[in-house]
Protein backbone atom coordinates (compact mmCIF):
# COMPACT_ATOMS: atom_id res chain seq x y z
CA UNK A 1 0.00 0.00 0.00
CA UNK A 2 2.82 2.10 1.01
CA UNK A 3 4.59 1.52 -1.94
CA UNK A 4 1.34 2.28 -4.22
CA UNK A 5 1.29 5.80 -2.62
CA UNK A 6 4.70 6.62 -3.18
CA UNK A 7 4.63 5.27 -6.55
CA UNK A 8 1.22 7.40 -7.10
CA UNK A 9 3.30 10.75 -5.39
CA UNK A 10 6.25 10.04 -7.79
CA UNK A 11 4.21 9.89 -11.12
CA UNK A 12 1.90 12.95 -9.69
CA UNK A 13 5.16 14.61 -9.74
CA UNK A 14 6.51 13.54 -12.50
CA UNK A 15 3.28 14.72 -14.55
CA UNK A 16 3.34 17.93 -12.73
CA UNK A 17 6.68 18.95 -13.39
CA UNK A 18 7.31 22.31 -15.26
CA UNK A 19 9.13 22.16 -18.34
CA UNK A 20 12.50 23.12 -18.64
CA UNK A 21 15.00 24.37 -21.15
CA UNK A 22 17.32 22.13 -21.94
CA UNK A 23 20.15 20.62 -24.54
CA UNK A 24 19.40 18.85 -27.61
CA UNK A 25 21.24 15.38 -27.93
CA UNK A 26 24.84 16.09 -28.99
CA UNK A 27 24.65 13.59 -31.86
CA UNK A 28 21.97 14.08 -34.29
CA UNK A 29 21.19 13.84 -38.02
CA UNK A 30 18.45 13.88 -39.99
CA UNK A 31 16.46 16.74 -42.39
CA UNK A 32 15.37 20.60 -42.45
CA UNK A 33 14.14 22.86 -44.49
CA UNK A 34 14.88 26.30 -43.97
CA UNK A 35 12.07 29.44 -45.16
CA UNK A 36 11.52 32.75 -44.82
CA UNK A 37 8.41 34.42 -44.61
CA UNK A 38 9.40 36.52 -47.71
CA UNK A 39 9.09 34.19 -49.25
CA UNK A 40 12.81 34.78 -50.59
CA UNK A 41 14.60 31.46 -49.35
CA UNK A 42 13.03 27.86 -49.45
CA UNK A 43 15.40 25.30 -49.39
CA UNK A 44 15.10 21.42 -47.69
CA UNK A 45 17.87 18.67 -47.08
CA UNK A 46 20.03 16.98 -44.75
CA UNK A 47 22.26 17.83 -41.74
CA UNK A 48 24.39 16.06 -39.60
CA UNK A 49 25.89 17.84 -35.95
CA UNK A 50 28.09 17.00 -33.64
CA UNK A 51 27.92 18.83 -30.93
CA UNK A 52 31.13 17.16 -29.38
CA UNK A 53 33.56 17.64 -32.41
CA UNK A 54 31.85 20.99 -32.50
CA UNK A 55 30.91 20.50 -36.11
CA UNK A 56 27.85 20.35 -38.54
CA UNK A 57 27.14 19.22 -42.19
CA UNK A 58 24.44 20.87 -44.55
CA UNK A 59 23.10 19.77 -47.68
CA UNK A 60 20.43 21.67 -48.73
CA UNK A 61 18.78 22.63 -52.24
CA UNK A 62 16.03 25.05 -52.84
CA UNK A 63 15.53 28.61 -54.20
CA UNK A 64 16.76 31.50 -53.41
CA UNK A 65 15.00 34.64 -54.97
CA UNK A 66 13.31 32.29 -57.46
CA UNK A 67 16.64 30.43 -58.62
CA UNK A 68 17.35 26.57 -57.90
CA UNK A 69 20.38 26.79 -55.10
CA UNK A 70 22.02 24.13 -53.45
CA UNK A 71 23.91 23.97 -50.74
CA UNK A 72 26.90 21.87 -49.49
CA UNK A 73 28.29 23.18 -46.11
CA UNK A 74 30.48 21.83 -43.70
CA UNK A 75 31.68 24.16 -40.67
CA UNK A 76 33.90 22.93 -38.20
CA UNK A 77 33.32 25.50 -35.33
CA UNK A 78 37.36 24.31 -33.89
CA UNK A 79 38.85 25.16 -36.70
CA UNK A 80 37.19 28.25 -37.18
CA UNK A 81 36.67 26.77 -41.07
CA UNK A 82 33.68 26.59 -43.19
CA UNK A 83 33.52 24.54 -46.11
CA UNK A 84 31.58 24.84 -49.12
CA UNK A 85 31.75 21.71 -51.26
CA UNK A 86 30.54 20.89 -54.76
CA UNK A 87 31.05 17.48 -55.07
CA UNK A 88 29.61 17.74 -59.05
CA UNK A 89 33.06 20.36 -59.66
CA UNK A 90 35.17 18.67 -57.37
CA UNK A 91 35.42 21.95 -55.53
CA UNK A 92 35.60 23.68 -52.09
CA UNK A 93 35.77 26.81 -50.80
CA UNK A 94 36.96 27.37 -47.75
CA UNK A 95 36.22 30.40 -45.54
CA UNK A 96 36.70 31.81 -41.98
CA UNK A 97 34.01 31.23 -39.31
CA UNK A 98 33.88 33.78 -36.74
CA UNK A 99 31.50 33.12 -33.83
CA UNK A 100 31.27 30.20 -31.61
CA UNK A 101 29.65 27.02 -31.67
CA UNK A 102 26.13 27.13 -29.98
CA UNK A 103 24.76 23.78 -29.65
CA UNK A 104 21.08 23.43 -30.23
CA UNK A 105 19.73 24.35 -26.95
CA UNK A 106 16.96 26.29 -25.16
CA UNK A 107 18.59 29.18 -23.40
CA UNK A 108 18.50 29.27 -20.15
CA UNK A 109 16.93 32.40 -19.55
CA UNK A 110 13.98 31.49 -22.74
CA UNK A 111 10.28 32.05 -21.38
CA UNK A 112 7.96 29.11 -22.01
CA UNK A 113 4.89 30.30 -24.70
CA UNK A 114 3.22 26.40 -24.42
CA UNK A 115 3.50 23.21 -23.72
CA UNK A 116 1.23 21.56 -25.80
CA UNK A 117 0.63 18.34 -27.80
CA UNK A 118 0.64 18.12 -31.06
CA UNK A 119 -1.82 15.56 -33.18
CA UNK A 120 -4.08 14.04 -30.28
CA UNK A 121 -3.27 12.23 -26.54
CA UNK A 122 -6.18 10.03 -27.21
CA UNK A 123 -4.46 7.22 -28.81
CA UNK A 124 -0.97 5.61 -28.95
CA UNK A 125 1.12 6.88 -31.89
CA UNK A 126 -1.30 9.91 -32.58
CA UNK A 127 0.60 12.57 -30.41
CA UNK A 128 3.74 14.19 -29.57
CA UNK A 129 4.75 16.69 -26.49
CA UNK A 130 6.67 19.76 -27.37
CA UNK A 131 7.77 22.61 -25.40
CA UNK A 132 7.52 26.16 -27.12
CA UNK A 133 9.96 28.60 -26.18
CA UNK A 134 10.56 32.28 -26.83
CA UNK A 135 13.53 34.93 -25.98
CA UNK A 136 15.34 37.89 -27.48
CA UNK A 137 17.90 37.43 -29.99
CA UNK A 138 21.46 37.45 -28.55
CA UNK A 139 21.92 40.88 -30.62
CA UNK A 140 18.16 42.47 -29.52
CA UNK A 141 17.46 42.58 -32.95
CA UNK A 142 14.02 40.53 -32.81
CA UNK A 143 12.72 37.87 -30.85
CA UNK A 144 13.02 33.54 -31.36
CA UNK A 145 10.50 31.24 -31.42
CA UNK A 146 11.94 27.54 -30.49
CA UNK A 147 9.80 24.27 -30.18
CA UNK A 148 11.44 21.06 -29.04
CA UNK A 149 9.98 17.52 -27.91
CA UNK A 150 9.28 16.95 -23.92
CA UNK A 151 11.33 13.88 -24.07
CA UNK A 152 14.40 14.07 -25.75
CA UNK A 153 14.64 17.57 -26.29
CA UNK A 154 14.60 16.95 -30.49
CA UNK A 155 14.23 20.00 -32.20
CA UNK A 156 10.97 20.55 -34.01
CA UNK A 157 11.19 24.10 -35.44
CA UNK A 158 13.44 27.30 -34.65
CA UNK A 159 12.57 30.74 -35.70
CA UNK A 160 13.60 34.33 -35.55
CA UNK A 161 13.22 37.61 -37.18
CA UNK A 162 15.62 38.91 -39.14
CA UNK A 163 15.07 42.49 -41.02
CA UNK A 164 15.56 41.64 -44.31
CA UNK A 165 13.62 37.96 -44.53
CA UNK A 166 10.73 38.94 -41.90
CA UNK A 167 10.54 35.51 -39.99
CA UNK A 168 13.11 32.34 -40.82
CA UNK A 169 11.95 29.34 -40.30
CA UNK A 170 13.77 25.81 -40.05
CA UNK A 171 11.92 22.88 -39.44
CA UNK A 172 13.53 19.69 -38.51
CA UNK A 173 11.74 16.43 -39.26
CA UNK A 174 13.41 12.55 -39.49
CA UNK A 175 15.98 13.34 -36.89
CA UNK A 176 17.69 10.20 -35.31
CA UNK A 177 20.26 9.99 -32.39
CA UNK A 178 23.82 9.62 -33.86
CA UNK A 179 25.54 10.25 -36.73
CA UNK A 180 24.87 8.11 -39.29
CA UNK A 181 27.83 8.65 -41.86
CA UNK A 182 30.70 10.25 -39.44
CA UNK A 183 32.65 10.98 -43.32
CA UNK A 184 30.14 13.37 -43.65
CA UNK A 185 31.76 14.98 -41.21
CA UNK A 186 35.43 15.31 -42.41
CA UNK A 187 36.17 17.66 -45.19
CA UNK A 188 36.22 15.53 -48.52
CA UNK A 189 39.99 14.95 -50.37
CA UNK A 190 39.70 17.62 -52.81
CA UNK A 191 39.40 20.18 -50.15
CA UNK A 192 42.79 20.30 -48.93
CA UNK A 193 44.45 22.23 -51.09
CA UNK A 194 41.83 25.46 -50.24
CA UNK A 195 43.09 28.62 -49.76
CA UNK A 196 41.19 30.58 -47.19
CA UNK A 197 38.57 32.90 -48.78
CA UNK A 198 36.82 35.87 -47.54
CA UNK A 199 33.80 35.43 -45.42
CA UNK A 200 30.27 35.68 -47.05
CA UNK A 201 26.97 36.64 -45.40
CA UNK A 202 24.50 35.07 -46.93
CA UNK A 203 25.24 31.67 -45.09
CA UNK A 204 24.31 33.12 -41.92
CA UNK A 205 20.39 32.47 -42.81
CA UNK A 206 21.76 28.81 -42.30
CA UNK A 207 24.10 28.62 -39.65
CA UNK A 208 21.41 31.29 -38.29
CA UNK A 209 21.25 32.81 -35.33
CA UNK A 210 21.28 29.21 -33.57
CA UNK A 211 23.92 27.73 -35.32
CA UNK A 212 26.23 31.43 -35.62
CA UNK A 213 28.63 31.73 -38.06
CA UNK A 214 30.00 34.86 -40.14
CA UNK B 1 8.75 -21.25 -38.61
CA UNK B 2 5.99 -20.57 -41.50
CA UNK B 3 4.49 -18.50 -38.54
CA UNK B 4 7.42 -16.06 -38.43
CA UNK B 5 7.51 -15.96 -41.85
CA UNK B 6 4.04 -14.60 -42.04
CA UNK B 7 4.24 -12.20 -39.30
CA UNK B 8 7.06 -10.81 -40.53
CA UNK B 9 5.66 -10.63 -44.23
CA UNK B 10 2.94 -8.95 -42.57
CA UNK B 11 4.73 -6.47 -41.13
CA UNK B 12 6.79 -5.84 -43.73
CA UNK B 13 3.57 -5.19 -45.64
CA UNK B 14 2.36 -2.67 -43.43
CA UNK B 15 5.40 -0.89 -43.32
CA UNK B 16 5.58 -0.74 -46.74
CA UNK B 17 2.11 0.43 -46.94
CA UNK B 18 1.63 4.28 -48.75
CA UNK B 19 -0.18 6.87 -47.09
CA UNK B 20 -3.46 6.84 -48.34
CA UNK B 21 -5.50 10.04 -47.98
CA UNK B 22 -7.88 10.03 -45.08
CA UNK B 23 -10.52 11.73 -42.69
CA UNK B 24 -10.10 12.91 -39.34
CA UNK B 25 -12.57 11.46 -36.67
CA UNK B 26 -15.84 13.09 -36.63
CA UNK B 27 -15.60 14.23 -32.83
CA UNK B 28 -13.01 16.35 -31.86
CA UNK B 29 -12.25 19.07 -29.34
CA UNK B 30 -8.74 21.02 -29.41
CA UNK B 31 -6.70 23.79 -29.73
CA UNK B 32 -5.55 26.31 -32.84
CA UNK B 33 -3.67 29.26 -34.37
CA UNK B 34 -4.76 30.96 -37.48
CA UNK B 35 -2.18 33.20 -38.77
CA UNK B 36 -0.77 34.81 -41.91
CA UNK B 37 1.86 35.36 -43.81
CA UNK B 38 1.78 39.34 -44.43
CA UNK B 39 0.83 39.18 -40.09
CA UNK B 40 -2.55 41.08 -40.53
CA UNK B 41 -4.56 38.18 -38.42
CA UNK B 42 -2.64 36.10 -36.08
CA UNK B 43 -5.30 34.15 -33.35
CA UNK B 44 -5.62 31.45 -31.15
CA UNK B 45 -8.23 29.64 -29.07
CA UNK B 46 -10.03 26.32 -28.90
CA UNK B 47 -12.48 24.44 -31.31
CA UNK B 48 -15.32 22.06 -31.36
CA UNK B 49 -15.65 19.77 -34.43
CA UNK B 50 -18.59 17.51 -34.83
CA UNK B 51 -19.19 16.25 -38.03
CA UNK B 52 -22.26 13.99 -37.48
CA UNK B 53 -24.16 17.02 -36.77
CA UNK B 54 -22.29 19.22 -38.86
CA UNK B 55 -21.36 21.77 -36.24
CA UNK B 56 -18.34 23.30 -35.45
CA UNK B 57 -17.74 25.99 -32.52
CA UNK B 58 -14.49 28.43 -32.87
CA UNK B 59 -13.54 30.50 -29.34
CA UNK B 60 -10.37 32.87 -30.85
CA UNK B 61 -8.69 35.83 -29.55
CA UNK B 62 -6.01 37.57 -30.82
CA UNK B 63 -4.98 40.41 -33.67
CA UNK B 64 -6.67 41.47 -36.95
CA UNK B 65 -4.51 44.33 -38.61
CA UNK B 66 -2.94 45.17 -35.03
CA UNK B 67 -6.04 45.69 -33.04
CA UNK B 68 -6.91 43.33 -30.54
CA UNK B 69 -10.00 41.21 -31.56
CA UNK B 70 -12.06 38.06 -29.85
CA UNK B 71 -14.31 35.52 -31.76
CA UNK B 72 -16.86 33.33 -30.74
CA UNK B 73 -18.21 31.84 -33.48
CA UNK B 74 -21.04 28.77 -33.96
CA UNK B 75 -21.17 27.35 -37.46
CA UNK B 76 -24.54 25.19 -37.98
CA UNK B 77 -24.47 23.87 -41.21
CA UNK B 78 -27.63 21.76 -41.43
CA UNK B 79 -29.37 25.07 -40.43
CA UNK B 80 -27.13 27.19 -42.75
CA UNK B 81 -26.73 29.50 -39.91
CA UNK B 82 -23.62 31.04 -37.99
CA UNK B 83 -23.96 32.85 -34.75
CA UNK B 84 -21.72 35.36 -33.80
CA UNK B 85 -21.63 35.03 -29.59
CA UNK B 86 -20.88 37.52 -27.15
CA UNK B 87 -21.04 36.41 -23.53
CA UNK B 88 -19.82 39.05 -22.30
CA UNK B 89 -22.69 41.62 -23.76
CA UNK B 90 -25.30 38.76 -23.89
CA UNK B 91 -25.49 38.97 -27.74
CA UNK B 92 -25.45 37.25 -30.79
CA UNK B 93 -25.44 37.91 -34.71
CA UNK B 94 -27.09 35.28 -36.79
CA UNK B 95 -26.23 35.10 -39.96
CA UNK B 96 -26.62 32.72 -43.14
CA UNK B 97 -23.85 30.17 -44.06
CA UNK B 98 -23.46 29.42 -47.79
CA UNK B 99 -21.60 26.19 -48.15
CA UNK B 100 -21.77 22.75 -47.65
CA UNK B 101 -20.12 21.15 -44.52
CA UNK B 102 -16.93 20.13 -45.17
CA UNK B 103 -15.07 17.44 -43.41
CA UNK B 104 -11.67 17.80 -41.81
CA UNK B 105 -10.38 15.47 -44.50
CA UNK B 106 -7.39 15.03 -47.03
CA UNK B 107 -9.28 15.10 -50.39
CA UNK B 108 -9.25 11.93 -52.74
CA UNK B 109 -7.37 13.57 -55.04
CA UNK B 110 -4.02 15.10 -52.93
CA UNK B 111 -0.74 14.48 -53.75
CA UNK B 112 1.34 13.13 -50.87
CA UNK B 113 4.21 15.46 -50.13
CA UNK B 114 5.94 13.44 -47.80
CA UNK B 115 6.08 10.99 -45.04
CA UNK B 116 8.62 12.46 -42.29
CA UNK B 117 8.92 12.10 -38.53
CA UNK B 118 8.33 15.22 -36.22
CA UNK B 119 11.07 14.87 -33.50
CA UNK B 120 12.59 11.47 -33.53
CA UNK B 121 12.75 7.87 -33.73
CA UNK B 122 14.99 7.21 -31.47
CA UNK B 123 13.06 7.39 -28.38
CA UNK B 124 9.42 6.38 -27.02
CA UNK B 125 7.62 9.19 -26.75
CA UNK B 126 10.15 11.24 -29.08
CA UNK B 127 8.49 11.38 -32.71
CA UNK B 128 5.53 11.51 -34.40
CA UNK B 129 4.90 10.05 -38.00
CA UNK B 130 2.72 12.43 -40.28
CA UNK B 131 2.07 12.84 -44.09
CA UNK B 132 1.51 16.10 -45.65
CA UNK B 133 -0.59 16.67 -48.72
CA UNK B 134 -0.91 19.22 -51.62
CA UNK B 135 -3.94 20.07 -53.83
CA UNK B 136 -5.08 22.78 -55.83
CA UNK B 137 -7.86 24.56 -53.88
CA UNK B 138 -11.35 23.63 -55.05
CA UNK B 139 -11.16 27.50 -56.70
CA UNK B 140 -7.96 26.88 -58.56
CA UNK B 141 -6.68 30.09 -56.92
CA UNK B 142 -3.85 28.10 -55.66
CA UNK B 143 -2.81 25.28 -53.47
CA UNK B 144 -2.90 23.81 -50.00
CA UNK B 145 -0.67 22.01 -47.94
CA UNK B 146 -2.49 19.86 -45.34
CA UNK B 147 -0.68 17.70 -42.53
CA UNK B 148 -2.29 15.46 -40.60
CA UNK B 149 -0.88 12.00 -38.45
CA UNK B 150 -0.27 8.51 -39.83
CA UNK B 151 -1.72 7.40 -36.95
CA UNK B 152 -5.69 8.56 -36.66
CA UNK B 153 -5.54 11.51 -39.61
CA UNK B 154 -5.37 14.04 -36.54
CA UNK B 155 -4.79 17.33 -38.02
CA UNK B 156 -1.57 19.03 -37.77
CA UNK B 157 -1.80 22.09 -40.10
CA UNK B 158 -3.75 23.15 -43.07
CA UNK B 159 -2.59 25.87 -45.29
CA UNK B 160 -3.70 27.49 -47.97
CA UNK B 161 -3.17 30.69 -50.32
CA UNK B 162 -5.11 33.32 -50.50
CA UNK B 163 -4.68 36.62 -52.47
CA UNK B 164 -5.09 39.26 -49.33
CA UNK B 165 -3.03 37.47 -46.94
CA UNK B 166 -0.55 34.88 -48.57
CA UNK B 167 -0.11 31.99 -47.20
CA UNK B 168 -3.23 31.11 -44.50
CA UNK B 169 -1.97 28.66 -41.85
CA UNK B 170 -4.09 26.72 -39.33
CA UNK B 171 -2.06 24.83 -36.69
CA UNK B 172 -4.05 22.18 -34.92
CA UNK B 173 -3.00 21.04 -30.87
CA UNK B 174 -4.08 19.56 -27.63
CA UNK B 175 -6.42 17.08 -30.19
CA UNK B 176 -8.79 14.93 -28.45
CA UNK B 177 -11.05 12.65 -29.50
CA UNK B 178 -14.96 13.34 -28.79
CA UNK B 179 -16.66 16.26 -27.58
CA UNK B 180 -15.41 17.34 -23.84
CA UNK B 181 -18.62 20.24 -23.83
CA UNK B 182 -21.77 19.10 -25.72
CA UNK B 183 -23.10 22.61 -25.12
CA UNK B 184 -20.81 24.50 -26.85
CA UNK B 185 -22.61 23.05 -30.04
CA UNK B 186 -25.99 24.65 -28.94
CA UNK B 187 -26.98 28.49 -29.31
CA UNK B 188 -26.84 29.80 -25.96
CA UNK B 189 -30.99 31.17 -24.78
CA UNK B 190 -29.76 34.89 -25.35
CA UNK B 191 -29.45 33.27 -29.49
CA UNK B 192 -33.20 32.24 -29.48
CA UNK B 193 -34.61 35.51 -30.79
CA UNK B 194 -31.53 36.70 -32.90
CA UNK B 195 -32.66 37.78 -36.59
CA UNK B 196 -31.03 37.01 -39.46
CA UNK B 197 -28.33 39.11 -41.03
CA UNK B 198 -26.28 39.81 -43.79
CA UNK B 199 -23.11 37.54 -44.22
CA UNK B 200 -19.73 39.16 -43.79
CA UNK B 201 -16.67 38.11 -45.56
CA UNK B 202 -13.96 38.16 -42.69
CA UNK B 203 -14.72 35.37 -41.09
CA UNK B 204 -14.07 33.43 -44.31
CA UNK B 205 -10.61 33.12 -43.13
CA UNK B 206 -11.78 30.82 -39.80
CA UNK B 207 -13.71 28.86 -42.07
CA UNK B 208 -10.99 28.69 -44.57
CA UNK B 209 -11.16 26.68 -47.75
CA UNK B 210 -11.45 23.50 -45.15
CA UNK B 211 -14.44 24.74 -43.31
CA UNK B 212 -16.11 27.01 -46.15
CA UNK B 213 -18.76 29.24 -45.25
CA UNK B 214 -20.09 32.46 -46.30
Amino acid sequence: MRLLVLLTCLLAGCLAQKPHPCESPPLLTGALTVSTQNEKLWTYGRYVYDALGQRIRLMEMGTYENKSVTYDLLALYREATVYEISYHNRTCKKKPLKTNFQPLAIPKDATLLAQVVLGSSSGPGEGLLVNTWTGDLPDKTGKYINTVTEFGCIPIATSYQTSEYGWAVTSFYNNVMGIEDPGLLNPPDFCTDAEMMEPTDFLSLFHGKHWQSS
